[in-house]
């Protein structure tokens, strides 16, 4: 079956290739929609679906499409992509030295002869960071790094010496919950 | 200061490169002598201490050897690495579906101007693994990547679909407590 994943970041290239060796990469365009009701976990999984979707309605005949989104939480505060350097640094000052959380929401849409399946689910994670110097964060700002990633961090890259603790899922936290991911395609039997 | 990361493992030296640009890396040829009274984080700091201490000694000048050494625990049992096909077969048929714990023993000798300092830690992480079949197991085996690993499996390759769950310090698991080993370099004034 043709396997298309909804997403253009390199991080979930990867991380899905750990399950299927062939897939093509089409990132949804339509802009996000937050329904502000909606608790974390179920708005993680809400965003991922709706990359999903986009993307399975503009493509046709037996394949199955795989949408996932990221959010850090801390205090009920949502932190996703930064505006500009000013914003990551504002980020990386308020997670650090503290423990936050990731959502990772994931959504599988598969078609086979005319039958569409959806499947939705979120996994969290908690992330620790140690206290961080301004030096720190400045010299991770500069690197250009945080730019394109929730909450200003990537936990695969350099950022991972400040690093603490991790309870959850790794991959998710890095964009795609392989296990949780692996478990959804036995499931739609696409594996 | 020269830095010298006692060990041949492309993974340490992955994760060493996080810290420090240039190193050198020699692999400690000492035979690893486990005193079976310790406990298991105090065993892995004592391999820790064993790599860097050989390579210390067989280097001169002002430099800094960084040693590391990753255990895999179940039930008091210790998971080295894998004698053959069918030991890794055994491992992974028991590591299947639970929770085991994984120390990661961290050395430090710098020596400057002819004063040496030594410190030594250990990181402990809880690592879940979903229940594995005994296709998966047979494939994973074929890929040939359990061969050089503790516990036969390696968190960070195609193996990463059957982890459920991570506490601790992922890096740790995968040969290196970055974080760990950042505040040591700290603390040794190294960085």
């Amino acid at each position: 079956m043709k396997v298309i994943l909804a997403s253009k970041s390199p991080r979930r290239k990867e991380l899905l290739q750990t399950i299927f060796k062939d897939f093509e990469c089409i990132p949804s365009q339509k802009e996000e929609k937050i329904d502000k009701k909606l608790n974390y976990k179920k708005m993680a999984e809400k965003l991922s679906e709706q990359k999903a979707e986009d993307v399975f309605l503009q493509t046709t005949g037996d394949r199955l499409v795989v949408g996932s989104d990221t959010m850090v939480v801390l205090n009920k505060k949502i932190y996703g992509k930064p505006k500009d350097e000013a914003d990551a640094y504002k980020m990386l000052k308020s997670l650090s030295g503290k423990t936050h959380i990731v959502v990772t929401g994931i959504c599988l849409i598969k078609e086979e002869n005319g039958i569409s399946q959806k499947i939705c689910t979120n996994v969290v994670s908690k992330v620790t960071f140690e206290k961080l110097t301004d030096e720190e964060i400045n010299s991770y700002i500069s690197s250009g790094e945080p730019m394109d990633k929730a909450g200003s961090y990537g936990i695969q890259g350099t950022f991972r010496k400040h690093i603490k603790n991790i309870n959850g899922d790794f991959f998710a936290v890095m964009g795609l919950p392989v296990n949780k991911t692996y478990e959804l395609c036995k499931k739609l039997n696409v594996i």
